[in-house]
């Protein structure tokens, strides 16, 4: 085991970067540790889903809050370990406005030998009232326990 | 009221044709009628979430599955009406396999004056293999109710 | 390994029997097998969450779906392996009207290594309109793997 | 429109004592207010799921969120109205060991003219270390918008 805990944001970043799907929405990783994961994506073009509106779509929401909640399990560990996601629920409070960047906020509540449970939020300007909410379980792939 | 139905899936295709996050998946929707919605998206790299496997970003099973599940609400009205998710579960059950089209199927269980409630999958080869499931609420904007 | 199955059936109908929480509602186990999970609660005083009108209480609903959830899990095993619930979404579609038993279906859509997922739904006469739909994950607390 | 809000705590008080089903936990109100919602449930034998461990049912750490939930609506409203569950996610974090209480705590995050969004979570001794926590939406059963 080792005694520095892993640079997990710049790991992360890579890995964001690394990713098509959100490198195209030029997503930015900003905090992974153990108080949390925080990411931000630009306002842009690319996140609209209603062009007469300029409201963000929601899949980008959910996307980001989906990314962002397993770099928060990431954070709590102490080895890099490949995360899935086992289940999300977004709650969708009001849409994202345009031309403000979207932020995510995800923690990790409890850290299992297989599962996590985090909770999240994605905002734009006062985290106090947020675009949407998340709570989702993820599985650790611990390959040594496997059979 | 109308006497026969609105084209659902012409304006559905229209709405998904105009929508640029969803239109840059290639995404073609399939049906969308009072049995249900269904789309479908070709495999491609705009879908991959790990560059080194090829698996698909759980961010697009997410966004094809609540767009997918909007339509279903869509495809059960009589008259068109702005329809907006109020929260969305997902169960992610296995990976997107690379090469493989996903297919998103949705369901309308419930129609009430304000609230729908959907149930969905996506899946590739097998709809009885699904890649995730679906179940969410939609809230029906009916502008005559608002204060 | 067993060549036969395990009598699930038994076993369910003892576990409850067991269960001062679930028995007090004078539950009964229908169906446990491959096929799915299924019970049967009948209606009476102690279901009632609104005594001016009978309606019962969510809780009931919630409750009994959970554990038939759990058992439509312990369906689909061939060694009896204790189960707990991840994590649970119930929406509720209408109320359940007095005098009505109530009954729970769920199915075990895929059961993996440490997780399975399950949906169900609870009804009073017609399984097609439905009182309560869910969907679930569950951990299977397989001794062998714990550190 | 009143001038003084609502005395909830007395109003919940009274609706818990009439409601059957959670009454027979000896469940008690403490605090309904604009801040939050918070119930507390002594531990007793009715409360137990597995009678070899004296573990606490998830039904009742269910019924109990949903509840507190449904309260904490109620107490950011200016007048008393009917509030249903649309739906409720629960995540079990750890099983609620015997011989200590449970306490819930739930708030509002927003209300809108036709549903409110709410967060909570059931614990023990330590507020900080949860036995469950719970994601719902409740509908507003307001009469004048009803057609």
């Amino acid at each position: 085991m080792s005694e520095t805990p892993p640079d997990w944001l710049k790991i992360a970043s890579r890995m964001m970067g690394q990713t098509p799907f959100l490198a195209s929405l030029d997503g930015e990783v900003v905090e992974v540790s153990a108080r949390g994961a925080r990411s931000r994506v630009p306002y842009g073009p690319k996140l609209v889903g209603d062009p007469d509106t300029g409201v963000v779509h929601g899949g980008v929401i959910t996307g980001l809050l989906d990314h962002t909640s397993g770099m928060a399990v990431m954070g709590v560990l102490r080895e890099p370990l490949p995360i899935a996601t086992l289940d999300l629920r977004i709650d969708y409070m009001k849409p994202a406005v345009p031309g403000e960047d979207i932020i995510a906020e995800c923690h990790c509540l409890k850290v299992g030998h297989d599962v996590a449970f985090v909770r999240g939020s994605a905002y734009q300007k006062d985290a106090k009232d947020p675009v949407a909410i998340c709570t989702g379980t993820f599985m650790l792939m611990r390959s040594a326990k496997k059979e």
